[in-house]
């Protein structure tokens, strides 16, 4: 159980009230948060029972009794970024608070804001003292201050490297937490698990067996009224850069000397290194200039698929095809390793390859694509082995941000990105962004453009 | 479609009842035969309709019109196999039904009988004349002979040996069909199918990355009535020497060099040349002296355990571990392929190692042991993931019976037993019995003795 104040800037962004209070919220549930205080702080202004109750819709079994213990230690700021003046009375309220709770000094700022902030917010939480551990409370340890980054971190190579230069002014990598969300989900975890404890897997792993890799990110959804920030951004940024190159990075890494935080970012860093993107295909889906929000003449790509090879002996030769996009025939994230073919010792030779597919939508688990007997006959056909994830586990699985605000609270920065991680992935989008790709029409509810890699 | 005489000798017996004439039965109301007669033949002075209704509480989904098709085309011959005047009346009464039917003249002899009436039955036939072709019909095709010897074939090493002299002199090995009815069974066909045609498996299958491996037929049920059976063959001679070493053998040969009848029983027939049991365990279970038709001091055993190691680069310091037994705990037939636990990353590591089990009873089906991710935790917990047969194809797949009867129709004699692979089996069979080993008692519904390999 943790003892902490949350300081999240962004508060009455989407992020906030889609993910973190309802992660909050289960986590008071669960008994794993007590003695703590949150401080929501946003430019609008509201009453903090506003700001709580539009979050509220997306609390699943809603509890009122733990819904009176978020109220009552939530506190919502009124802040404009830009106003050094409230950074001032911020730290001012969150001493106050501190105080009059006898709350430890431990402290989150949780920064769910766009990525141009990053730098200035950062620095004026510095310059008020408010990441200075200002209080001395009758505490045995000495308390710790993080700062968490929601992604995207930056919009390109360059203006990630500067993020992190001024925020590596204030902040030790050890207490920098950049997110992506997708590392807290369990199956990403698994990967590595799956890859690493399973000595069927492991010698298999490699260009001698595998024929190719698919990552696939798949929504069927639009932009759903983020048009604003989507528009700035793109698939490539908030979904390739991130999301896809970090399943990427857990398929294809080394093995890590151990399976824990250093290490595993070691590995992954290491492996993106390697990258090479040989081609690609944007798409944009059709009606998408006429989202609200968007440019009317709007060149952000919403779909894209790429090839990629990784030049090392493991994967030498080895393709692997990612796509991520909007508006798609259907919602999907999976990695798919498609293991080569055998000699084929019989007269009807089976017709699918067998594979691995680790599912982490819509159904959270694994299957082993294969080739069995069809009764009665020598014939073969393929059949796939489950491994339904929820099915053994039940649906109500920890969230992505719920894990991830424990791995702040507990200082285990593994399924956060290090700063060279993120940098490598900046590199590959360079190598994309560099070839000047025209941006396909699609029409929504299809595969993405007809153009092919 | 086929056509044929089956000739069955041994027609009031416990197989004929329990499994050919349910077979004949399905074949029949699937249309898988047509223009057929069947000639049952026994000591006991018994009617066709009293033969019949003996099997019929074994026919599933009994149907009055199948049955009728049965009962016009059985016919049912009192005999005593000593008699030699009898094999001539069976020969005018078999070209009568043939005459008067129009059969193709093709005819399938069945054994049904203990294997010291093999080489004498045979020899009569021939003596008769009825495996020669002696009828002319206006029939394109000319007629096939082909005779069916079940198991046990022989009690050791000699005197299956000495069945094999005599019978060859008779019939071509290519008329000859040695029952393991194992081999019919779907999931046993699709042992070697699992194995050559899944790239995934066969990069694994060697000492370097398999542990052990388990073979167990285990029956909860005694010897049923069939004490006399029992009583002189045990479970060695009954399941040892047949089931379990032709598992062995499927799950262990090299890669044939197609997947098809002779090149899979050369493959079976030579690692079997390589087996080395090296220990063995023999039980009988409390109570087995009373059953009837059991001898009061029999040391028959109705329990064996042994450890067996295969001599060549694949499986060199592999064990094989085979159990079988009447009375025991469960009732389980399966082969267990045990992976060898690769280098631990984590602080706490996987229980289990990894597994392959193909199971032919209870369910049939196949599952791989793993290891997977505790939600909310970077814990390992051993999962398994499935593929259960008679979930995707019913259980209404033929029964082995059938399937075995349908071959022999065709000629197809890849999962009978050649010559030489029976004589191997009977030689792993010396092994053992070479050690004199003292039968331990166990109680029913047990795991077997408590003295241990």
């Amino acid at each position: 159980m943790f003892n902490c104040t949350f300081v999240i800037l962004g508060a009455t962004g989407d992020l906030t009230r889609r993910k973190l209070i309802p992660a909050i919220y289960r986590l008071i549930r669960d008994k794993k948060i007590k003695n703590f205080s949150i401080i929501g702080a946003a430019l609008p202004k509201k009453t903090k029972i506003e700001v709580l109750s539009e979050a509220k819709k997306f609390i699943k079994n809603y509890d009122s009794a733990t819904w009176k213990i978020l109220q009552t230690n939530f506190h919502y700021f009124q802040f404009d970024f830009h106003d050094f003046d409230r950074y001032k009375t911020l730290n001012k309220k969150l001493e106050a608070i501190e105080k009059k709770q006898k709350l430890s000094g431990n402290r989150i700022f949780y920064l769910a804001t766009m990525p141009e902030h990053f730098s200035s917010i950062t620095k004026n939480l510095a310059n008020v003292g408010i990441v200075e551990k200002t209080i001395s409370l009758p505490n045995k340890q000495s308390p710790w201050v993080r700062i968490v980054y929601e992604k995207p971190f930056g919009y390109d190579l360059k203006s990630s490297q500067k993020i992190n230069r001024d925020i590596s002014k204030i902040f030790k990598e050890e207490q920098i937490y950049r997110i992506d969300h997708y590392l807290g989900k369990d199956l990403v975890g698994d990967i590595a698990l799956i890859r690493f404890t399973n000595s069927i897997f492991e010698p298999l792993w490699n260009n001698k067996h595998i024929h190719s890799v698919h990552i696939v990110l798949s929504e069927n959804i639009g932009i759903e009224g983020r048009g604003e920030f989507y528009d700035s951004t793109g698939v490539v940024n908030d979904i390739l850069q991130s999301h896809i190159l970090q399943l990427l990075a857990l398929t294809s890494m080394e093995p890590p000397k151990r399976l824990a935080g250093k290490f595993i970012r070691d590995a992954k860093s290491n492996v993106l290194k390697k990258v090479k993107l040989t081609s690609a295909v944007l798409g944009q889906y059709e009606g998408y200039k006429s989202e609200k929000g968007v440019k009317k003449d709007s060149k952000t790509e919403t779909f894209v698929t790429a090839k990629l090879f990784i030049n090392n002996r493991r994967w030498k030769g080895v393709p692997f095809f990612v796509k991520a996009g909007k508006c798609l025939d259907k919602k999907e994230v999976s990695i798919k390793i498609v293991f080569k073919r055998i000699k084929c010792l019989l007269d009807s030779c089976p017709s699918e390859p067998n594979y691995l597919t680790i599912s982490i939508q819509p159904e959270e688990g694994f299957y082993l694509g294969m080739n069995s007997k069809l009764p009665g006959k020598y014939e073969v056909i393929p059949i796939r082995m489950d491994f339904c994830h929820s099915c053994l586990f039940g649906t109500n699985t920890p969230e992505a941000y719920e894990n991830l605000l424990i791995d702040v609270m507990r200082g285990d920065q593994s399924v956060f990105l290090r700063r060279d991680e993120i940098e490598q992935s900046w590199k590959i989008v360079e190598q994309l962004k560099s070839k000047k790709l025209k941006v396909h029409k699609y029409k929504k509810g299809t595969n993405g453009p007809e153009v092919k890699l």
